[in-house]
């Protein structure tokens, strides 16, 4: 398989069935309709759901079946993003090459915005058509899931984490907590929940979902070493911003060398893996190697 | 029946309930804990969940039975006023007699912390235990239900346009749509989403959601008219902010004489909304008077 075109394939569904998603309305609420969609349709390489489809077909499930999930893990991930970057955190201008939303929107609107997307996120999930064949309680797992993943216990924890940290003193362990929090969990559950929605057994749910682990980790440290080696204008962010902010990074806590042998490290622990799995598996082998040879 | 005793008695065991739900962590994430909970037990009425378990009872279900998504519906108000609260939005440092949010964790912990509250309110609804007797269908049209009466249609939406509209001239559709959404529809879902899991029929949730209209209209008319006239030691915060900051409400557009008068023709129409129930909606009939008289 070439993975370019499975990526550019996928990517287009994902796009096509997240612009159902927020339809125009005549509302006097129409503006946040479009504040949502201005960081929706940014540019995001839409990795998140394409694990969620993968995961799905890895375990000899349709991807598309999942895709009210898959597009939900990216409506979650871009309200990270607007609340993330809003002054009162990150204080960011640019995201993906575009101003942050707060930059157009203005802050309390983006903060709606970031909020409506999370909530438009649960209830993707909650309306996907279970007599297609996906079992109720499957979907309401996954919904847990997803919620674990994403609030004080995984995503939002490990941004806590984040912002108390900045300008500390911090050793490796709370390198490792931040990232398996803050960006690790949300892409775990990616894979996870498509692969425990796609049919999957627990021993196939539980091999991918420390795949998921594996791949979530190295995503963060190439992200880490990104900001350091990247091209800007490929990005389309200002780079160096992490050292900057004296954010907690890899590179910063052990060094580039010793970040980028760890990040081979554990793609390799990733691949072992999916050793049990046939061919319906390629995907998520190829996408663990291009997660750490991105350029953005 | 003694509607004092019967809210103190369901107050304790929503009480009780939103207590397990975030135990002490040990985890460099904790201080969100602390945060969220610092909002969640600040004196809070639990209307929320009382109307959702209300509403189960109403229709021969079992209160204790929707328990997870009566709390959920109290962790989503609560995320909606510290989001609210913002120095972004309504910059209020009082809110039932204690600082707000931000005021004790600062801003950045404040927006995670609403947040952290809003996704724990999915995760405690999907882990309801369908064991009991709940149909998992029945859970996820109410997930379905409740993320669209929070999200961009319902109350993110109403508070989109409130904030959009304070200091401009506003006529009357829009301060009802305003406040049916940014209120009335958390409101109208409590009671929809007990009746629904309680095993209603489609006449009966119909007809349980227009008295959550109702109410929920009514509710914030008087929550206007108690802005002007109440007492602000009983509120726990400072009154006639609304006025100073130009903030729309039916006293503002209709006059507070003709404020009240509409108010009390709602609960006549909210009452007459459930004359085919028996006694096992007497607590719905009583809470709808409460509602106008409340001090608080």
């Amino acid at each position: 398989m070439d993975l370019k075109t499975y990526l550019s394939d996928k990517r287009m569904i994902v796009d096509e069935a997240l612009e159902k998603i927020f339809p125009h309305i005549e509302d006097p609420s129409a503006d946040i309709v479009t504040a949502m969609n201005h960081s929706l349709f940014a540019g995001g390489k839409r990795l998140r759901p394409i694990l969620c489809m993968a995961g799905a077909e890895a375990v000899g499930g349709e991807g598309r079946a999942v895709l009210p999930v898959a597009c939900a893990l990216e409506l979650i991930h871009t309200y990270s993003l607007i609340h993330d970057d809003l002054p009162i955190m990150d204080d960011d201008d640019m995201r993906r090459g575009k101003p942050t939303n707060h930059k157009v929107f203005g802050e309390a609107l983006a903060l709606l915005a970031g909020d409506g997307l999370l909530t438009e996120a649960f209830h993707a999930m909650a309306l996907l058509d279970t007599s297609g064949g996906v079992n109720p309680l499957a979907l309401l797992k996954v919904i847990a899931l997803v919620a674990e993943a994403v609030g004080y216990r995984g995503m939002v924890g490990g941004q806590v984490v984040d912002i108390q940290s900045e300008g500390k003193d911090v050793d490796f362990p709370l390198v490792e907590f931040i990232h398996a929090h803050k960006t690790g969990a949300l892409l775990t559950v990616s894979i996870a929940s498509g692969a425990i929605l796609g049919g999957g057994d627990d021993n196939q749910v539980k091999a991918l979902t420390e795949y998921g682990r594996k791949i979530g980790l190295a995503f963060q440290i190439a992200d880490d070493i990104l900001d350091i080696e990247g091209d800007s204008e490929e990005m389309g962010k200002s780079l160096g911003g992490d050292v900057e902010k004296k954010k907690i990074t890899y590179p910063l806590v052990i060094g580039l060398e010793r970040s980028k042998a760890i990040q081979k490290e554990i793609i390799d622990q990733a691949l072992e893996t999916l050793k049990s799995f046939n061919r319906s598996a390629d995907p998520l082998r190829q996408i663990a190697v291009y997660i750490i040879e991105r350029k953005k």
